[in-house]
């Protein structure tokens, strides 16, 4: 598969009254560290929206809340892909506190449409490639 | 069921990039609607938290996005239980648009904890007996 | 003075871990009052962005921060302009309870720019009139 | 004077549909770097909290938003105090991109409030000790 993973600390906004990281903040952790994902490949999303002019929506997202995270905690958040994307690309991601509890874990699937026409189409050739050559970074 | 919605005029600052309201923010607007049928209940969250000492943090979700939300946009935010919960309690949650185009649609699952042990408990009585007597809104 | 006021219910996902509404949210409420007070005067923010050809930046935000606000709180959020804009808008801000406490209070200035070219520009013609049309507001 | 600068790639959910980072976000890069900075000097705000009974809540903050930043930059954000603070802790904050462009600059002002009888109180000893010590960052 292809694996990323990248450190975020906590950051006090992103708690709530609970005491807890709001939940909506997984979805965004879940979200900048695919994006790392992409520009540590060396295709940056903006980069796939600018040049190849395909946007890469998200279709659906499930995510699980298994463990509190708090302010002080340091989160580190992955992205794997199992498979070379056609029409969709499902990403596996997980949130992981600094003692190896997982604190969130799910899925998330993405599309492709041109920017212009606003239409899906295929995953764009560059991006394919990349995918596939790591998919033995696990 | 149980059912409630209230509408939210899209924000600005919930836009993104491609000019779209952010995904994340659909789970933030399930949050709102949801929260608001409880008090509109006459039990509002915080009320639960203080004097029944129970919370009730999310165990899951999951969201599929249809059609993206935009500025300018109303959009009408929905909740509904489909029966009274034990020791779960799971919520359908809709958010259309003003033409009733459905941008996006899943659901939610909340756990009970006693916020002194934090231990799960289960549904409050009076939180139980509040969504059976709405069980005929729809 | 352009006058508007609208009423925003404090969100969950708004609070922090102190159990009030995190500074941000403040910033946040005062743009969506201007935004939609220039909505309600018939000229909403994205018409001036994709009609005019007029984007609206900010160019400088203080707000003092005076009282805290709480989930369950009902707050009404206020915008005054004082005087018809030429190349800058200052629009005075104000949060309150539903106590009539002020909450928070401050100022905002925009700019306008030209969407094309980047350049600074006037104020719209039809925003200067909308504003100039309202001074009586209070 | 105490200096901290940290480093911070921007977020997709911090745009907007003007394609640039939402001005609110400042004021949050702004707070997360001044706690980096506490952390940093071995007394992290949650501790603060929790072992010197004293919170921080911010009392003001004014922003200047000189540069749009995109996505793809990568941010340095910093904190500088210049005195020992008393009643009140008043921190300069800057964000730049990696061109050395200014983005945003203001400042923000910290009181500190007992956690219990929530009356204002003085700058806790450790805190006092440890920006004297810090003096001579820069």
């Amino acid at each position: 598969m292809m694996y990323f993973e990248t450190k975020f600390p906590v950051r006090y906004y992103e708690t709530d009254q609970m005491g807890v990281v709001h939940h909506s903040n997984y979805i965004r952790y879940f979200e900048t560290a695919r994006n790392m994902m992409m520009a540590d490949g060396g295709f940056p999303i903006q980069v796939c929206e600018s040049e190849a002019g395909v946007m890469i929506p998200i279709v659906s997202v499930e995510c699980r809340f298994k463990h509190p995270a708090r302010m002080g905690d340091e989160l580190t958040v992955s992205a794997a892909i199992d498979e070379v994307p056609m029409a969709k690309l499902t990403i596996r991601q997980q949130v992981c506190n600094q003692r190896g509890e997982v604190c969130a874990e799910g899925s998330v699937t993405l599309g492709f449409i041109d920017s212009k026409t606003f239409r899906p189409v295929r995953c764009p050739e560059r991006l394919a490639r990349l995918i596939e050559n790591r998919m033995n970074d696990r």
